[in-house]
């Protein structure tokens, strides 16, 4: 059965950047945390729309025509098909809601794409 | 296009009680906020499970075979098929993620159930 889960104890399980970790899965969705710090590869997802909500920090997201920047408690979603290059200039903390089938490196592999995510 | 939303300034967008807003949708999924105060229903989603995450206040989910309390930065997975109530001894603001066909009283039908959600 489920148990209630603390965003802020799940952070401090993890250290390593760039590598998203499992929180929670519903609905076929999953909850991920990621901590990032510098910058990620342009990619897209040509079908799942990906949320990012930043937990702390400050999120840089270069969209394909502009870019969003996002402090804490502020979210965005990025459309399926739309490319994207997250930054953060300072260590940033993401929640994201996304469907399980998801990579985070989209249809880009690269050195740093984690294909199975740890449940944490 | 979609743009960044902030949490805070959504919850000042309205007070009524135990009326969720939408303020996101994602892969068939909706993001809604809710204000609650005082006791739900028992309800229970056939199809849906439902995430409840505690922004503000406390919240109790009274489930069939126990309870569990959830405080700010605290997300709970009520899994589809589960009974439970919400319940809110003071003022508690919650995020809630979902189906787009979640309806907040489940199976039960009462005075108030809303039928469609505002988005704001």
């Amino acid at each position: 059965m489920n148990k209630v889960v603390n965003l802020e104890e799940k952070f401090k399980l993890f250290k390593d950047l760039w590598s998203p970790k499992r929180i929670g899965k519903l609905n076929g969705q999953q909850i991920l945390l990621a901590k990032i710090k510098g910058e990620f590869v342009f990619h897209k997802h040509d079908d799942e729309d990906e949320l990012f909500l930043v937990m702390k920090g400050q999120l840089e997201l270069v969209l394909e025509d502009r870019a969003v920047i996002l402090n804490k408690g502020e979210f965005f979603i990025v459309p399926k098909g739309v490319l994207h290059k997250p930054i953060a200039k300072e260590e940033t903390h993401l929640l994201l809601f996304e469907p399980l089938s998801t990579k985070h490196t989209g249809d880009v592999l690269a050195d740093i794409t984690v294909e199975t995510y740890e449940e944490i």
